[in-house]
């Protein structure tokens, strides 16, 4: 069977995967699009044979869409597709940030138990990347001994007028509050935001840019996070994680170098998380597919948008706070589902 | 439509591509498979939901299939599979070489030309690679000015003690000397090969290990390729094109390094053509499905397939000849269809 | 002339630069030496053709001597030996730290004030490093814009039971502590140290290691210190500066790399500090000598001991204090002639 | 004893070995200069307190003068003063290539002979290149097994028009004629100049840029070397040696790397050869005079230039023969005390 994926939200990350499930995913295909911009809903399909539906409830309702993807902007939208493809019972992929709450994220939770069945897929992608996935696999073979130590940055070549200071937690380092715990395999303690005197002058009023973040294990590990927003170069994704034998990095992938006739050797950055992570995006997808084609999902649940969410609101409240230490607390109760 | 596939030969490269057509390509699924080995047809017939057929024949004659990969061994079966796919007028898809003479290449090139429409891709999946495309972008794109030199080389880690001496060139050197014309655009004028006095101890006595090519251009571009089929080290393919105002390189995908407790920064080497050419082969076989798809065939054709073996007769005769410089001569009438 | 050197404390780095001044610097030769351990003294001194001396005093007193270098261990007799050179009138140079409180560098300051003209150089030879030398070319072209962090690493491979947690601070950071503000061009206004719970197997009771430490400048510049003094990999020093424009970073000398047979590309990191520096050390004296040769210091002074030794102290309180943020307070009056 | 060192010309190379011998090197100092220039050794005498002279045969016969190099162009000049020196009993150090003839040569190590001590040494500095001397160590510590293959480049930015064709071979692959030989531990057996019908824009009518060359050592290890003298991107030396079990390469040294906003990370090409192999220089240098001291000369020897200018005659003759395979012969006669 080729599973029919419906996708709600055709913007820039929308269109990114209207194009991997239409024509690089093995046993699914674009079955339907919705977007408030009618006409993008409607060259999509046409394009892809596809069909348009009115509005993402209709698209969740139709019999002609097996599993639904909720890539909407702004995220606000976000909470109220999924929990309708909770209810319909239907397998739902909803890109970061799940919510922008710890709340939305507990009802989607609540939801889902209701149900009785893991339906939701976040779209935490970095899981997928080889480079990463090669680093756990190290970490997890204890081969470099304990890890002690991150070192990450998270750099964008630009952000637009309407990026604003929270947005660095709640858009971009979320990226790493989700991977870092999942590379070591426990959960966060405590963690701060410093917010550096000396800013880009690409920023704006709105944006405190660069910023530090910093983050501490249950059983210690330190990490520190550069995000930075403006930094003109490129979308440049670095980690190094510090063991006790040996220390491993990420790679950025290059395929090609150049030497130039200005006494230089050049090495391309890529510019922005749909070059560098593509791998990972038709990863990510392609498992959920084939995962939903039996049936469940074992990708980063609910779950996992909690504790990313519960994470970005302690850096927050460290940033409002003087960079104090703000601990991080999940939930008490786990619901069983989500214990693999 | 989902393209049903069968797949003719299971040994490690058709093995490869019956996951690759299984689980990774869209738009087509593994229709059928057949091997002399029956148990390894089963066994994957069973693992993907395909059909098993008693042998090629009958998996191009059945309805149920509707396209044709041949990955059988020894290559001198290539040419019967390929002639009947094209006398019933299925597209076939056949990996590298095509046959192992121009006279077999030639057969199937007149087969072709007879029913008035190309059906025939050749394996020569380099051509899909990110790294070479990216080559060719760059010195079509003329900005480091016309190339002056390719120096190449093609390692693999060890070979068994079937492969010989004439195997350097036939399926090894095979692969450059497709993918360096097509990055340059021309054809080869000639071409050498010298059997260096001094060998790796871990040949054996039917093979000359490692060989040098050369092959200049029709324009004078001047190529030399190191063959290296033990090399230990892996599957190291390098390739440098000197231009008149820059130097491109292809480099090794690489996602991490790691530092050792033995004073030493590493990074790995991919171990062989599966593993580093994975992405070139994914690419290579969706194009081809995508077309297929499209009722057409735009990838290697049968005529570069004679090229390819042209070139390697003239290499070999230069080998069995102290090392002259031997002209390679391509038919004179090169029919329509191959001019894209 | 000929600059006679005569060299207190024949230790690790003392009899490094007994064969730095006896074999590899122009205009100097090794005139004296002296150490506690009277055979170690007669052996070089036999070797190099220099006069041994009973103690650092005499060799300082002795006319056969024209310029002093204060090597010796524990840091403590750096100040006795550098205070009685100015009131001889000799250049010295002390290897870092000047000494090991603020007082004794005021003390050190107080007496060359005294004598009217700059006598003293520090041991900060990273400043004379080619790599941190271009860093600090680009940042002050201005090419790349302002910079607005440095992330950087100080990593040794093991220390011995002797070394505490104090150290690496007072040993390792200040090295950091120098070169980063001279790189900036900016003073420190605070610093933090905090001590990550989770802890190296490699470590013992008195050593807490890893350590992070962070500076921020008057300007506003971020740094992050990575200080891990038993990280088994080698000596390995980093240092990135985040720029508006750009990001600059440090790399470690490489003069080969080989691909070995277990599918590796490997290369060298150094396993110490005279490996790693080399260069640096050469240059470093080779200007002091042929400053002292123009009756001039112009390398790190007096007051550059004193400046570290403050943030070393301001970083020694933060970790005793849970990493909380300290202020940097230099003395308010500079005297004028450390203003170059 | 500070070795009084007199240089006869003053160019491009002779300029650069005024400032190392007058300010770099320990154990000797300027002591006079030569050149047809007069202006030009006045100034380099005033600036380093050195002695002028009206000649170089004044400056060899002068008892001010301990040592002597040989720095003069055209190369046709050398002759004579080397014979000079070695006739008043005076160490030399002459920049390569010795002389311009193999006839020369000869008269040279007769002289030489006739004297019954070595008196010369021959500026082919690679061999003091840390490089080049951490590929020696690996390659005779047979720990990657017997070499097989070298790969080498040997690439200027621009010359100009007085440099010809002829001097690709006599200027440019004279260092890699010494080299590698140096490097294997072994002689060659013969060579090949081939001359690629494709040539760079930036070449002129009397130069065939670029050209390839081919050597085989005795033991039967093959050698191409790529010498392209206006390849625009810099000076770009390149050396990997292909063994059983392992590839080392050289590596061009890199003190830093910079990401820039054009979404690229680069790394500086060196621009020429005192930039390049400055520490080669150095070293080269320093050990001449380090033997000097205690009169003897261990470095490259008259006949070291004798078996470079055997070797360039035979790629000349194969480059004026259509790339003929040449034999390289070198004379039956080694003097013992060429034997160290």
């Amino acid at each position: 069977m080729t599973l029919s994926i419906g996708i709600i939200g055709l913007g820039f990350m929308g269109s990114d995967h209207v194009k991997r499930v239409a024509t690089r995913l093995n046993g699914a295909r674009l079955g339907g699009v919705a977007d408030l911009k009618k006409d993008l809903a409607e060259k999509y399909a046409k394009e892809y044979g596809a069909k348009v539906f009115d509005n993402g409830m209709d698209l969740i309702d139709s019999p002609d869409i097996d599993a639904v993807m909720v890539v909407t902007r702004p995220h606000e939208t976000h909470e109220q597709f999924v929990i309708h493809a909770i209810e319909v019972g239907k397998f739902v992929f909803c890109e970061k940030p799940l919510t922008l709450t710890a709340a939305g994220c507990q009802k989607i939770i609540d939801a889902e138990v209701k149900g009785g069945k893991r339906l939701v897929q976040v779209g935490f992608m970095r899981r997928y990347d080889p480079g990463y996935i090669e680093m756990k696999q190290a970490i997890d073979s204890h081969e470099y001994g304990e890890p002690l130590l991150i070192h990450a940055t998270h750099r964008n070549t630009a952000v637009d007028e309407t990026y604003d200071t929270s947005m660095s937690i709640i858009e971009t380092a979320i990226h790493e509050a989700d991977v870092l715990h999942w590379l070591l395999g426990e959960d966060y303690e405590s963690g701060t935001t410093f917010l550096p005197k000396k800013q880009t002058k690409y920023t704006h009023s709105k944006l405190h840019d660069p910023q530090i973040i910093t983050l501490d294990t249950k059983s210690g590990v330190h990490i520190d996070l550069e995000v930075f927003v403006n930094d003109r170069i490129g979308y440049d994704i670095n980690c190094s994680v510090v063991c006790e034998d040996g220390i491993i990095n990420l790679e950025s992938p290059q395929v090609t170098s150049v030497k130039t006739n200005d006494l230089k050797r050049q090495i391309k950055i890529p510019v922005d998380c749909t070059e560098r992570f593509k791998v990972a995006y038709d990863h990510e997808l392609q498992n959920w597919v084939d995962d939903v084609q039996q049936n469940k999902v074992t990708g980063p649940s609910s779950w996992d948008g909690l504790v990313a969410m519960v994470t970005c609101d302690a850096l927050a409240k460290s940033r409002d706070n003087n960079a104090e230490r703000v601990s991080i607390k999940l939930p008490a109760n786990k619901p069983a589902m989500y214990n693999d």
